[in-house]
C-alpha cells in the first residue's frame, strides 16, 4: 500500500488525554481513535495487526476442534435471570424501546449454554466446543488503560461441553497448551498464573500474565519453580519463601491476556442442559470457558514491544512486513527504483508500505520508527539500485538488492 | 469436518414460532438460532457462509482502495446531537451506569467524519474511503423476516471522501459496479433500483433489490430498458407505460440487499471536516456512503435459492463444497471407501463435510437436501470404490472414481 493513499496520518505530538503508553504510541502513529472513554476506533493499520492475531487465534481454536459462532450482543434480560447475573457491575443494561429489556454481552456463557440444549441430549454429542471472536461491551468504572481494559472490546471466548470432570480437566489442561501456543505465537511471554474464580466459577481458574510495570494485576511467582499466583489469592508475599520449592518469591505487576475457567454446572443446571449417560440417566453437562482478548492483546505487545521513538511489533502481528522509503530526491531514478521495488514486493506477495509522500527524509525515518514496521527499506540517491536495509529492532543498516531482500522477507 | 463433530444437528421439524422461509430452513438446518426478536447467533454452518460473503466483499472493496477499519457499537450522544440524529426511532439509546448518553449504532457516519478530521486537511488527501463489516443494532418495530430485518445484523458500511460533486460522482459509479460485481458473484440477480433519500440523504438514492414475492419494498420496472424506481418514489404505476421508452411496466416485491447515498456535506458540515482546495480556499468535504448487509445477503440466498426439501446453496457461498454420505452397512468396506474419499478431500483443500454418523441412509438424504450443500457424494454398498454423485440442484446421479470427482471440484 503507498503511504500517500493511507486512510490515516500520523500525528506530530501525543494525545493529551491519554495516559497509557500503547494508547499514546497507537493514536499517534493513526493505529487508532479514541471515541469516548474506553471506547477506540480501529483505523486500518490496527484492522491489519488485528487480523493477524485473529488469525493465529483461529487456526489454534480449529487445531483442537473448536468450532466458530457468532452470538448476539444484544442478550435479553431472560437468559441473564437464569443465570441470576442480570444487574451485574460490570454491565451496560437497557430498555428497548418496545420495553424488552437487554444487557450487552460482557460474556455468553447464558447464550452459549442456551443454545447447546438444542444440540447435546446424548453422551455421545460430547465433548464439543464452540467459540467466536466478537465485541464485548463492560461498564468498566476505571478507562485509563488505553486497549488494556476497554469498555468496548474485542474478545475470543471458548466455550466447552463435556460429560465428567475428568473430561474437562482433560480439554482444560489442552486449552492451556494452546494458549501457550497462540501467545508464543504472538511473541508474548506469559505466566500460568493460579486466580480467584471471579463472577464464574468458585473453583480456583488460571490466567496468562504478560508481566510488565504497566500490568494492573499484582502477580507473586517463585524465581526457580513454576508457583505463580495472583496477589489476591497468593499464600506469601514477595520476597519470601516459596511454598513449593522454598526459593525466593518475587512479586510484579502483569497484565491478564487470557483465562481459562472450570465453570462445571454453573450454567447447566440453570439452563436445564443434560445428557443421558452410557447407562441412561440424565446428568448436568459439565462445562469450561476460555478467553483472549485480541484488542487487549494489541496493547500489550505495544507495551512490551516500544522504544521512545514508537512501536516495534513483532513480526507475526506487524501491519506490513516491511517499509518501504523512498528519499525526496531531484533524480527521477529514485522514485523510479522505489516504484520498481514495491512492485516487486507486491507481486511477490510480500506486505510493503511505501512511503511515497513528498516529505523530508527526517520525517520519514520518524513515522518509520513510530509505525514500527519491522523492517525498514530505504531507497535514495546514496543507495542507487540497492536498498538500504534496517530492522525496527536494530542500529545496524546494510545495502542488499532488491532480490536478495526478497529472497530474505519471503 | 465430520458431522458427527458438528456443534449443531439438523431438527426434525420446523421452528413453530417462525414465518419466513430463511428462518425456518436456516433453523431447521441448524444455521442459527432465533435468541430474541430479530436477534440470531450464528452457528458453524452460518458462520462459513457468512464468511464466504464477507471474503468476497472484502476483496471487492480492497480492490477499489477502501481501506478497512472498525468503528465502535458504542456512539456518545455528542456525535448524534452534531447532526441531529439524536432521538432517531429505530436508536437504542440508553445510560450507562456512568451517566454518559449512548445510541448502539445503527450506522456510522458520524463516527467516521468524526474521525476523517484527523486524516483531511488538504485536496491531497482526497478521495479517499474506509469500510467496516461490523454488527448494526435497529429497533425494527417489526422482525418478522428472518435475517431480511433484523434487529441486530451484519453490515458492510463503505464511506467515501471528495473533494468535488464530480469526484463523489465517479466514485458513486464505480460502487454501483462493484456492487454489481460483488451480487453477481455471490448469486444473486439484483436490479438497480431508484428510491427516496431516507434518512442520509435529501438526493435521490440507489437501490439493489432483489425480485421475490416475500420483499418487503416494491419495485417499478421497465420490461424493455433500464427504468426501475422503488413505488415511494415511482413515476408510474405497473401496467402503465414505461416514461423513459413506452415500453410496458411492472410491479414486484423486491428485497434490499445494497444501497449507495450521495451524502454530499450532510455530515461534513456539522462536524466541520474540511479540506484546503488548490487555491487555498477552505471548502467542506463531500462525502458519500454505501452499504450491503452480509446477513441479509444469507437470508435472501435462502429465499431465492431452496425447494421444499431444503436449502441449494450456490457454490461461491455454500458452507461445504461437498457432502459425502456414508451410508450405514455391515461391510467394514463402506465405511474405508468414505474415510479414505475424506482424508483425499481434506488433503486437497476440498471443503467437505462429512456424515459419519450412525443413522439410517433416508435421514442422511434428507438432512442433505435440508442442509443444501452444492455436491452430494454417497459412498454405499452398492458403489463400492466409487462414489455416487447428485447436484443439490439436479435430480441425476452418475457413478465417478474419487479421483475424477477430486478433479472435477479443485
Amino acid at each position: 500500500m503507498k503511504q500517500s493513499k493511507l486512510f490515516t496520518k500520523t500525528a506530530k505530538t501525543f494525545p493529551s488525554e491519554e495516559e497509557a503508553v500503547n494508547a499514546k504510541l497507537l493514536i499517534k502513529g493513526g493505529y487508532i481513535r479514541k471515541m469516548s472513554a474506553g471506547i477506540y476506533s480501529y483505523l486500518p493499520l490496527a484492522r491489519r495487526a488485528l487480523d493477524k492475531i485473529n488469525a493465529i487465534i483461529r487456526e489454534e481454536m480449529n487445531a483442537i476442534g473448536a468450532q466458530e459462532v457468532s452470538l448476539p450482543a444484544l442478550v435479553a434480560k431472560e437468559y441473564w435471570d437464569r443465570s441470576r447475573r442480570w444487574h451485574t457491575d460490570v454491565a451496560y443494561e437497557f430498555k428497548s424501546p418496545f420495553g424488552e429489556e437487554f444487557a450487552l454481552g460482557w460474556t455468553h456463557e447464558e447464550v452459549v449454554t442456551a443454545i447447546a440444549t438444542n444440540f447435546i441430549s446424548s453422551y455421545k454429542d460430547l465433548p464439543t466446543a464452540a467459540y467466536q471472536i466478537q465485541t464485548k461491551f463492560r461498564a468498566e468504572p476505571r478507562a485509563k488503560s488505553g486497549l488494556l481494559r476497554g469498555r468496548e472490546f474485542l474478545m475470543k471466548d471458548l466455550y466447552s461441553f463435556h460429560a465428567s470432570k475428568e473430561d474437562l480437566d482433560r480439554y482444560y489442561q489442552k486449552v492451556i497448551g494452546t494458549y501457550k501456543k497462540i501467545l508464543k505465537r504472538l511473541s508474548l511471554d506469559a505466566k500460568l498464573v493460579e486466580a480467584a474464580g471471579g463472577a464464574f466459577t468458585e473453583d480456583y481458574t488460571h490466567e496468562f500474565q504478560v508481566l510488565t510495570p504497566v500490568g494492573e494485576d499484582v502477580i507473586v511467582y517463585c524465581t526457580a519453580c513454576d508457583y505463580a499466583q495472583n496477589k489476591e489469592i497468593a499464600l506469601v508475599r514477595g520476597g519470601h519463601r516459596c511454598p513449593k520449592c522454598g526459593a525466593e518469591v518475587k512479586e510484579e505487576n502483569g497484565i491478564e491476556v487470557a483465562n481459562v475457567f472450570r465453570l462445571g454446572t454453573r450454567y447447566s443446571e440453570p439452563f436445564d442442559l443434560k445428557f443421558t449417560n452410557a447407562k441412561g440417566d440424565q446428568q448436568p453437562v459439565i462445562m469450561g470457558s476460555y478467553g483472549i482478548g485480541p484488542t487487549r492483546v494489541l496493547g500489550t505487545l505495544v507495551e512490551v514491544f516500544h522504544d521512545d521513538r514508537g512501536i516495534i511489533w513483532p513480526e507475526a502481528v506487524a501491519p506490513f512486513k516491511i517499509h518501504l522509503l523512498e528519499l525526496k530526491s531531484e533524480e527521477v531514478s529514485v522514485r523510479k527504483n522505489a516504484e520498481k521495488v514495491y512492485k516487486q514486493f507486491e507481486k511477490a506477495g510480500v506486505e510493503v508500505l511505501y512511503d511515497d509522500r513528498d516529505i523530508s527524509a527526517g520525517e520519514k525515518f520518524a513515522d518509520a520508527d513510530l509505525l514500527g514496521i519491522p523492517w525498514r527499506a530505504v531507497v535514495s540517491e546514496k543507495t542507487g539500485a540497492q536498498i538500504e536495509l534496517k530492522a525496527r529492532n536494530s542500529k545496524n543498516t546494510k545495502l542488499v538488492s532488491p532480490e536478495e531482500l526478497l529472497k530474505k522477507l519471503q
